[in-house]
């Protein structure tokens, strides 16, 4: 269930063209900006950067770039790019920063095999580099072993289930993470090559045997990357709209917001399943997943989210 | 430079009626098939099955297996296959039979990126498991590292080069490799994720400082599956037409013949470089390659693997 509000029909010239006197004189006009990209989908936005580019020689995306600022402009270039192109850059930056490693298992666990396929496409593309070369140089150990792993899977889709494999990786999964007996291969194996329906009977089976979760008290104050990747890789594959109504709750929780994860969670899924979060968000929270964000963001920024949250008119 | 000598006008139809009929009565009219077969591109291979499918409701490919026999059909059988099933078959007999992973790093680093994503999907549509889910649940340790490093990669295949990176991952394998001090996941990340031009700059680099090859006493009788499999890495990214001919010298050294290995070659180069490679073999062993497989072969399998070669008319 998408939240995004985009028209069946829509002039990319037209759209292209009113960009472009949005932009003219002091200022940009950032409401026709919002008006008209956060009401397009992922196909008409890269119409309008073609028909933009052929009507005015110059790319879209860097007068987008120089004319917005600030966490708007951040949201507006993450959602003028394809996906892949988006999910692309966003991993780069994690790369460089040589943090928050959990948006690489996000991303990598989240999409089909195609779709990690057209991001790995892209990556190298446009740096040049293999993703998972940039993974490997950059991290070490078993979170090395975990990420590459992750970023580099293309998984079983169909429906096949092997229950004996289940049961026996089930305790495989026990005996290294609850009982910390070690055998972090074995784990990075399991989690980075099954199919994601064998990891759920999996982490079912588990949570037969031994009454609670595979990721109930799995981290702690002094649990590492590794540990923390492991967890991540393992929400998301077990339910991953509980795991993105978490991600916004801590982004607007207590003072402060974290915009970053705001805009990702929003951008990347608004034309897909938003919907369906944003009740999560609300069962758990009570409150609408709107009005937090409306109270935790200003401005262009807040109209341009909400907009893409399907609730700005 | 290709030894295989196809027509560029062909009938698909009159090519399966033709068959159909050397397939009638007692016993096969094996010169038929091979003459049919043995000059078809593989584009033509397949027009063939699906007009064979077409007019006689019936798979070639399993006609053919029951039709032929022995060394002969294994080869036939490959040779009608497309190139990425083939080797998704290949990797899969190779990993049932727990033996030979040095056929993983062959085929994982002789084939382009995409060429290798083309293997995976045949993997994964035919076995319903994924190739590396596979390669990890047979193997263990490093050996696992690597060839999982390997079947998964999917690399830079432009022409930049860092000059500086080469220098350092040079001593790195240096000191793992020839020094012995561990580190094999650094040797693991280097050989399976930098693009194959900058790892052919990092070995010169390697002969420059220590004036040796790195593989140059690289095996000896104490040998791992690991270092055997980092050996032929290295050698395939160096000069693949150079261990090729060395596969081929070995298959018919001596009394006995590796027939795996010689129609392993002979289909998957035939329609490529096996041309390059048989100059090569030539140059180093001063007999025709054509000669030393006629010596080593006998009837129709000879004929086919001739025929391969371009030199059965």
């Amino acid at each position: 269930m998408a939240t995004l509000i985009a028209p069946s029909n829509h002039s990319p010239h037209e759209d292209a063209e009113t960009l472009q006197k949005a932009f003219k004189g002091w200022g940009t006009d950032d409401k026709t900006v919002i008006v008209i990209l956060g009401h397009r989908n992922v196909y008409q936005r890269q119409e309008i950067r073609k028909a933009y580019e052929e009507i005015f020689q110059e790319d879209l995306v860097k007068k987008l770039e120089s004319e917005l600022k600030g966490n708007f402009e951040r949201a507006v270039y993450r959602w003028i790019h394809e996906p892949a192109e988006r999910d692309a850059v966003l991993l780069n930056v994690v790369l460089k920063s040589a943090k928050n490693y959990h948006i690489i298992v996000e991303i990598s666990s989240i999409l089909s095999p195609e779709e990690l396929l057209a991001v790995r496409r892209a990556y190298l593309n446009r740096y040049k580099r293999s993703l998972e070369e940039d993974v490997a140089s950059h991290t070490s150990g078993h979170l090395r072993q975990l990420l590459v792993g992750l970023v580099t899977s293309y998984r079983y889709t169909g429906e096949e289930i092997n229950v004996r494999l289940a049961k026996s990786e089930a305790e495989i999964l026990h005996e290294s993470i609850k009982e910390k007996k070690g055998n972090e291969e074995e784990v990075v194996r399991i989690l980075s090559t099954r199919s994601k329906i064998q990891l759920i009977a999996t982490f079912n089976y588990y949570r037969e045997i031994h009454g609670t979760s595979i990721t109930k008290n799995l981290l702690d104050e002094e649990s590492d990357d590794f540990q923390k990747a492991l967890y991540t890789a393992i929400r998301i594959t077990t339910d991953h709209v509980k795991y993105y109504e978490k991600v916004l709750r801590h982004a607007v929780k207590g003072i402060g917001t974290d915009e970053d994860a705001l805009t990702r969670v929003i951008v990347s899924r608004a034309e897909i399943d938003l919907g369906v979060i944003s009740e999560a968000y609300y069962k758990r929270n009570s409150v609408l997943l709107e009005d937090a964000v409306a109270s935790d963001t200003s401005r262009d920024y807040k109209h341009f989210l909400l907009t893409l949250l399907g609730k700005d008119d």
